[in-house]
């Protein structure tokens, strides 16, 4: 059990979905940040069900601030973040303990944790921890953008329907940062919303593709080995529940390209050099190369859903045919964005944190 | 700078491609674990430049283990393994000091260390590095067999030129184990060599995706967040050079599929519980569910070619057209296989060490 | 900034003295320990001021646990205690911003949180964050008994005034587990009181020597370089305020010693091998060896006193005449008791965990 | 088995006595620091047996690096040195897998690694390992240099004989240096060494206390919980063999003191504040404050003794009268000095690195 990410910029979770409370801690902050709890509510409103598409359950997401924050300012002491649970029926989810969904961590948490796991509304594994990983991004994002860094996500794909790819970076970053379902091709809004009704007419669900493009992280941050930029990243999206892939620039079909067409030519500009193209993802050796950084995560459909699954009671050994349960989304592609956009700054944070320490966080 | 890699099982790398050696120290083995020294010499001979499409620089890998083996069994102290480097021409390499190659980590540790890098064959970046993992790899992944874990890696696709895909896992794991250029098909074979020649034909390079199929990992290893089996995995695997992408399952295709397709159902078998599929990657919830576990990782173009590039100089700002120089790769993709399979090996042996101990590593 | 201890059960630290609240995030426990609150509750009693001669301030410590816990027993995620703030009289402090007690951390905390600290009360420096730890120490030392690992502290020494040393252990241990000043030969208590009660009227403040005897750990435990028993011990006592000694057996005594003299025999008693003598601490190597561990450690006289003590403007740079303000105990030695059992709870627990798993720690 | 120290300068050790050779891997140093290989030797040479009463076992510490510094200065990459082994007569230890030696290691080794350590010379138990620390500290120990920090151990106490206390700490820091037997008073020295020759011609061994002052560490260093800084060079002193006890300051007498006497008081020196005392150790509230940084290690009598001792055959259970075998020292007091000297400069550099970064390595 190991619930920290991060080496100089720690963020350790805890909660379960139907207990008392969720939240984190998030230990190595410079003294005198400036935490703005309107930029965190309007984080968490990004991640909240959006439209007529996703869970019934209302989050409003009421936070507390334990600690870590005076006058408006970090301390430089732990700043811990604690979000009350409410509003939920823990009814539903009594009989996944013995029948576990497919795709689903019913049953790797029973032998992980011998049947004192709680299962209700998902316990620890719950996706409604993550709000607790957007509220850490609601101190983490701003201090980024403070140092001119921009992380901006869009819907790339979505059941087999593409948004248009970014173009200029600068202006699609800055389309994208208020928009609760993020595609820079609002056409393709439409289309997508419409294959996550269909999915659920049918009690089904759909996944999609995240892709984020990092911008102002400056050159020579990262390890050659383990610690990679990608690595790092890569660890940190992995936490998201349902993502299934992450790829760098041009990921996957880098592996049809060849060199010539995949290497990303350096340039002079104003001065200074630049990397020409992002289809090496904006990292080389692991380490940034000072162009933008481009990441791919995959997202795999909700698992919980209404039509019939294959499964087996886990205490009579017999065949089951599973009917969903529970109040969940048809899709959790738009709503993982803000998620993705915080683990992102979790990373992102550390990576500079432990290259420069950790003056930049601060106000200036 | 972080060169060391695992929780319980621990790998330190050191080493410069063009210095008096490389090596690593693995600690956290087990104490009366046996060491083939026959084992690791096989496995690094798969790492080693195969037929007429590989770097001419001849490498034997002599390797020394200098400490916590005794008598052929481990003593349970940190073993390390050294491995000298000879055959090295140094002189080619003096350019990418000021004009670095594109794709290449010439530009970003310039950046990190100041111009007081070693760039001589690629320095502490140089993919003889992986020399030494594949000597970890050469402990880790006997031991895992003696628990009934096998890791079995082919090519997936090189320059869009598809393996077969695996049918049976026990069967064609065990027909890849002594391939040195590992293709479930090996019709196959032929048309993705062909591929390499015409690339190194013309100075270029190509790309490709590993995939490996693990079996008989237990269920209920893993974390639910941050150090998910997906997370760690990719973690390791990113630390190779040139992999720009890790899904599993199903992966980036999960993308296209609704809930009813993506989700692996459970079986019973023999009085046990299975996953009837392999979409999932065999890991839910970031937790093993005893399934196969899938991974798929993509492997970029070697960036070093020969044919003209943009690039600059960093001394004049000039911009400059350079020309591959120095032995190097026209393909690395199967030579990667073996690295892969020992990254692979490490995270297996710290997550089973993590959550059973180190017992299991020993010699029945 | 690194408030985490421990490296297989990790406890993270939070809050503030005068803030919302304080707690720890207690990670790596097993599923299914049960869980006794009235416990966690005689252990916070036994750090609340005692008698004439402590702080005024009263401390009810009601402490919730919002996390990890069901019915009771553990669920196997991370488990957060969090005890609210409440009669806390800020006015107290604030001059302490500018001019620093002697002693205390008021200095060392302006440089290095540059004057975002908080400094009510002592802020996160607090000695207030112990009762965290203790409460954290409710749910380890019972676990721990469980094993048939007993820790038992006495005041060995205060202001000079010695209490008696261990006789029989077993025996005098038990006759600590409840005792609200913690000696072993009451009468000792008496002049140990007076002592208190004569530097308070005075103004003024005592320290003191703390002794534990640790019972039942098997042999074998701990690493032979670096993560020493000893040295995990004594990290882990040092973080408690006013600790500025620690040492283990005959301790700094055997600087005195021959080796014929330090030595503890090794005989065979019922069978099994068996350590005769404590000189040695119960540590040999840095690994336990089934002996009794026996640890002392010094703490410091109280640094806030009212007595008159030099001191600085820190905006002025004139030299100040300060007199002791806030609330504050003339003696904490008897109150650090209970914080230091719960600290070497914490690395038992741990060094047991990296050992053998943490099968151990649930209820039989 | 975890043989690696620090968080941001990591040291990695690895060997054991009578294998092919020890060493260790140094990562995160700053790339461009001045490797002065003179400087390693003469450290190691202070460790060396000195006079008649040292181990008549010769070593003459042959290093070799073999990474991470490329003409002189470091590249940024892990710095590995290693020490070939030499001169062992293995014949001499055989019996202590059967028969431990009391206040050794041999009994937890038996039970830690169960049999299979390499029980030669003490396998990687032994003090030849503290060589490999010697040479990091021949790197670390001048970039402290560099930055205006000293760190200067003198033997404080052998066998009950006192050596003088600091007085002016700069000038006893560099009488100090090039000492191979380290007290202020040199006519403290005859007498020791009396002492211990008496020791050596009954077949025993004598302990005693050494003392570090450190001077010039800037203020703000440190965390308030956990990482202090008594507890990082607590834990790094007792990683060296013997060691039984650290203290800060006053240390153990802080027991006996009140308040007043105890706390140092501020004061303003040439416009800066100074701490006046060394009773706290120059830490408050776990941080430095700025002033000389005192601790006391005490280190026990050497356990392997010529003398009859106690001990039982783990075999047949029977009760063994023990002769000590093997050449050994009567006393490793004067022999620590400089390892502890490169344990304290492997934390300082750690906690500077982690306040400030890794540029104040580099020489200007």
């Amino acid at each position: 059990m190991k619930n920290s990410f991060g080496t100089s910029v720690i963020l350790t979770l805890f909660g379960e979905s139907h207990g008392p409370g969720i939240g984190c801690v998030l230990d190595g902050l410079a003294p005198g940040m400036e935490v703005d709890e309107g930029e965190i509510s309007r984080l968490l409103s990004l991640r909240r069900p959006f439209g007529s598409f996703s869970t019934a359950r209302v989050e409003s997401d009421p936070f507390v601030i334990e600690s870590g924050v005076r006058a408006g300012k970090t301390t430089g002491a732990p700043l811990m973040i604690r979000i009350p649970n409410e509003n939920a029926r823990s009814g539903d989810y009594d009989a996944f303990l013995t029948t576990p969904r497919p795709g689903h961590a019913d049953y790797t948490a029973a032998v992980k944790y011998g049947g004192f796991q709680d299962v209700r509304g998902g316990g620890h594994f719950s996706g409604r921890l993550t709000a607790a990983l957007v509220a850490a991004g609601g101190i983490l994002l701003p201090a980024l953008k403070r140092k001119g860094i921009a992380v901006a996500t869009h819907i790339r794909e979505l059941y087999g329907i593409a948004d248009r790819p970014f173009e200029d970076y600068e202006t699609d970053a800055l389309s994208l940062v208020n928009k609760q379902f993020a595609v820079l091709d609002d056409e393709k809004a439409d289309a997508m919303q419409t294959a996550i009704l269909a999915a659920k007419a049918e009690g089904d669900s759909v996944g999609g593709i995240l892709e984020t493009a990092i911008l102002g992280m400056p050159a020579g941050v990262g390890e050659p080995w383990f610690d990679t930029v990608e690595g790092e990243l890569a660890k940190a999206l992995f936490s998201i529940p349902a993502v299934k892939g992450v790829s760098f620039g041009a990921g996957f079909d880098l592996a049809r390209m060849r060199g010539s067409e995949a290497n990303d030519p350096f340039r002079m500009e104003n001065g200074a050099v630049k990397v020409a193209g992002v289809r090496q993802g904006g990292v080389n050796g692991g380490i940034t190369n000072g162009g933008v950084i481009l990441v791919q995560t995959a997202v795999k459909p909700t698992p919980t859903i209404s039509k019939e699954q294959e499964s087996v009671n886990l205490k009579t050994g017999e065949t089951v045919t599973l009917t969903g349960a529970g109040r969940h989304d048809p899709c959790i592609v738009h709503r993982a964005r803000v998620v993705a956009d915080a683990m992102i700054a979790l990373v992102l944070a550390d990576l500079l944190a432990r290259r420069f320490g950790t003056d930049w966080m601060r106000s200036e």
